[in-house]
């Protein structure tokens, strides 16, 4: 049943999946039930409910699909768009570059505007479209907001700030990814039609629900949207909203009661204690990567990503070889550089239920494996950043004061 | 954590989803994994291979989609037909007439062939329009192996027979949800072109995996099919398939795990006497519905399933409250009728990871509601008959031989 | 790492151990902890204040021992009593005899009372020797409250009366490990100086917690008592009590968080509603042996168990045979007769977290085995007579009305 | 049923109970058994042949006692013994003083050696004491092979060598809680008459099994010793050994899985990989505690522990301080200085399945708690040098390469 052991445990680094708390996975610990029970609607109400708070929204309706973080974009898309429409769309990296190609093969017309990866999403060129699109017809902006091949997070209130002021109508649809529920996110602040997350991230629990959030102006253009839907359509979960049985088909039992954990254990931390750890976590990767002389693949400070840090190695090393390493030899899983970037960053996922030394951990192990693939890192010196910065931060934990 | 406790084990006979074997509940007790290490896709392969087992092909591609039953339906219709297809449809109950509200709304031409409620397809109609078109209009006939919602099997032999007597190149979808792994279902043999079934039926897992197997003549079709599709697509897996990282997206490690250990357990029972088990205890449900002298909602012998019995109960008695009941006194999980026969009558799922002691105690239970609601059954004659059935046919346990 | 699988549940009715709540399940699943954390005492103090109640004791002091019911005993005997010590002992039945054999290998002078093996203890005998021991050299009477061989209740109620009447100060020992928490045990009531229970009986936990409760006479007893004992002395415990530490040695973290939820739900069901449901599933057994013309092992109605119920069988048929044969064919675990009743009668254990559906599929089961061993029973008649009392006894489950 | 969380994973580096591996939790995630079923007694088989191995024995006869270290140590004493015996017992720290506790208050004539805390046991008076015996009065030696407060590994071989010279024929007892199956140990190389450990140390276990290993001297010298026992009775065990059913009482299921499981795992790492590993961390933890500049409270390197390490703070310094704060702000969990050395040493556990990632973790708090409470250490020097030694020494994961 289990393949290749290593002694220990496993230290995950990817930016997804990332580590279940031990609390989430003996909830999930159970047979199956009858979802038409009046037991699972009660708890489902209270996800409804209790999910809106991580998008910060009180006006949006979620939806949690039995799907994947692709198949929460498909929904975001076709529930809202009809083919043809002209849609912004930011290609910064891997993940926007996917969402993308599904934004055209679903028939939308898509004006692309590329950075650099490692850049975020050129704000400029959406201020000249928006302002030049005196017609509207500009349906859409689409923006990851946090790519996580790259580590770049993208600034989304301007984004708004921008619509605002050109008093564009388009609807603003946002990857939150590798973002909602650890970076700071205000869906209705923001002014935000349809946010979307996967279980699997910040969230801490396993692949399997494509967490969508959808404004009353995203539910008024479902109205109107033509694109073809019917697994994906927000309408059926409406329909069973409605009667209070909330299903349009079987949904994961295991992960209902997973989340209910998940969403108790963020909670009792405190949504914004949880996204100043990952601040912190991620300050601390930072400061690390300094240490060792290597560069962060993202270009500027604005756009640093408090949830996943991509290391750009020197020209000389393959970054697979230090992912491949890693694992073999330290039992750390990191995160490989993608497409473009293939062999040239290796990925440290630092989001969902994770604590300062679980990270240092991983960094004296990052090091340990740039010393093996031949790169004259000093041992100890990305820790000894790191601590110095964690030593002075991390704040008691607040049940054991 | 847990809601609404009774005190000992739920006993849940709906149909899905089934009970989880305490095997594969251990399988999935685990932390993620980052599944593009050489693990997972070293896993995924034997799972592939071992997948097309249990719908009797080597010829069938299986997909393992993050997806419910639903999903599978889409991905199975918009990856082999495009809009404005005609298909043949058959509509024999709820979850019949599901897919066919999904076949509409995918915009196919949809060619329904009705039966009243508690029949099977009406394959004289099959045969009159495959022997009418002569054109092949039809480009694919759908239909469900076995009508959940009913209790219906469908003859698929005869559909390929018809198929081949008319030489009729038409596609060939089965839903299979409630059959594969569970009955006798043979892919290859039958001519079948898309099978599908979901990981909470007879595989006896959390819902969550959409399994769908493609036959060489529905991977062909894929080419010209014009459905939109991205998320459901075939060719985003078939293109991991080749670079043997198999997943286009994140998959549940712990579905995965969870897969393994249930074909691990179904292999080493014996598919067979996994269907034979089957057989035996819908028998023994078939001979204890006679003896409360009730009707089975089947209406002839030859359809009579074996993976769900739907009860028809007396116009005095509301089957809504046997459910309700069940649940309320008896921690009896039992199935609702759904749409034209709900209140009419009450399901039995003897599906999946089952044995006789279990559906006896099930059986048990349906007694002493049926007498709660004023049905004058004899307590303990349903139970006597599925015993008398049971003591003769139920064999030792092979390893305990 | 599983060794004989059948499809489906193990239906486990030996007198223990006994079926594990799901939710006692989950909460032993995790990781070890530092159990001279805050966490542990804490949880420490709450479980020893709460499984007071089970003993309906207020000015009881309890014990959490890691051991057995064998190693409970052993620290009854060994804490209040000396070598040497003459103490009254009840023989009535494997149990009893094998306490009363460590009670003379521990070198106390035991004046065994033997009852043919169904019978209660001879309280007559009892009578007579309290009233002939003016000299008070009886230093403890040892009695099981329910004798898990024969299913056979003792009236403690009784014993109390005759020491009262006699005003004799011998100690008052109790085996309470297949009754309390199943049966109504009232310590303080009856005045009871030891009572004790292993944590596989009716608190429906793994093995491994012996609990042991003390009354303040039986505290006293240790300050005179010399039998030797280092780990089982209950003064290391209550050194470590003082000091808040609770633990003289390592305890099972898992046992901890398992008895913490074990108790949860016998709070959450409420004691006196697990008690009735005993009642109620004993009685039902006992209706259902008597349909299948088979005789209680217990030879009064006053001595009944409720707890455990042990099956006289035809002469002509070796009961071994029908343990063996329901373990192999229809995955049900019987308890088997032991000593002089080896081979005569069979056991259904009825207690722990289990309700009546369990209960009926185990019945049934039994019928069938009957059936295969030759025995003459009318299938679906002990179904039948259990039914019909359970049908006009169960209560709603009332977090569901 | 969760107490005093914090975000992410407990650290957990005491000296038992020790991490548990996911693989033994999900064996152990289980309903009870029957434990008098065949599949038990067969699984039983397996567990003593396979545990003879961890204690390089083959002549040895095991004994998995459901109790704790104290309790081994008692069933050790009380099986080959007889109360005024002289034994020669060496105390060296708070372990072996409660070993030497437990062997006064059984009535053993204890002739104790006493060490200061930090060095190993003083063998040289052990020559003495064996030369002076020509009576053959001296009837058992008893040593810890690791004193677990202190970080010191005694030399079991010289001991045997010293009774070989001088011929004495005394019982050699061993405790082996915080060595067995993490330090090379040989039971019949080096003639250890009993051997001992707890399944919460470098087994990896839950608390909850002595195991117990007798060599044929010991259990010849059963036939003698009039220690009273019951509980602890080898005699009882070797009975149900012959019988095949193993069990004089009931043993915990879950722990037998368990035990299973991580047999299975050593099994797999293979014994004297698992014995290198310790030795490695333990070696890369003592460079920290050099590099911080902090003294081992072991005083020689020949006793150094490959299990545990003692470090020594400055007498400015509480130890328990550190200990408090590992655990409310880092959730570290190290073992506190005990007796004679509270508040003058904290203790780093590092025994059971763990990996370099994990140590370095710790030790990476270990140096922020240090900061914490006001010793100047500097940040990353421990990790460093940890890392520049686990780095060039660490090989690959064997079923990774």
């Amino acid at each position: 049943m289990d393949y290749v052991n290593g002694p220990g445990r496993n230290h995950l680094f990817v930016p997804g999946p990332v580590n279940i708390p031990d609390q989430v996975i003996r909830a999930m610990n159970r047979n199956n039930e009858d979802y038409r029970s009046p037991a699972i609607p009660a708890m489902t109400k209270t996800l409804l409910e209790d999910v809106k708070k991580i998008f910060k929204t009180t006006s949006g309706t979620p939806f949690l699909i039995p799907t994947t973080g692709t198949g929460a974009w498909e929904s975001a898309l076709t529930n809202t768009l009809s083919p043809g429409d002209r849609i912004v769309s930011f290609l910064i990296g891997q993940f926007s570059l996917l969402w993308i190609d599904q934004q055209q093969r679903l028939n939308f017309n898509v004006d692309v505007v590329e950075s650099d990866w490692g850049q975020g999403a050129n704000l400029d060129v959406l201020a000249s479209k928006l302002e030049a699109d005196t017609a509207h017809t500009i349906k859409a902006i689409c923006i990851v907001h946090n790519e996580t091949a790259t580590g770049v997070t993208n600034n989304l209130a301007t984004v708004r700030k921008l619509l605002d002021h050109y008093n564009h109508p388009a609807l603003f649809l946002v990857d939150g990814v590798s973002s909602i529920c650890a970076l700071d996110f205000r869906m209705d602040e923001w002014g935000i039609d349809v946010a979307l997350t996967g279980s699997q991230k910040a969230l801490s629990l396993p692949t399997g629900i494509g967490i969508v959030c959808a404004s009353p102006k995203a539910l008024e253009a479902t109205k109107s949207a033509k694109s073809v839907r019917v697994f994906f359509d927000w309408n059926d979960y409406l329909k069973f909203y409605k009667l209070g049985t909330y299903w349009p088909y079987t949904p994961s039992i295991h992960l209902l009661y997973g989340l209910r954990a998940a969403l108790d254990l963020i909670f009792e931390e405190g949504l914004e204690n949880v996204i100043a750890r990952h601040g912190r976590l991620a300050k601390a990767t930072r400061l690390a990567v300094e240490a060792w002389g290597l560069k962060n693949c993202t270009q500027k400070e604005e756009w640093f990503s408090d949830t996943v840090t991509a290391v750009v190695v020197p020209p000389y090393i393959d970054s697979s070889e230090i992912v491949r390493r890693a694992w073999k030899r330290y039992n750390l899983s990191l995160g490989l550089g993608l497409n473009k970037i293939a062999g040239k960053v290796f990925r440290i996922g630092h989001l969902g239920n994770l604590n300062e030394l679980q990270l240092l951990g991983c960094l004296a192990g990052v090091e340990m494996v740039l010393k093996d693939v031949g790169y004259p890192v000093q041992l100890g010196s990305g820790v000894a950043a790191a601590c110095a910065y964690l030593q002075n931060t991390t704040p008691l934990i607040p049940s054991r004061i």
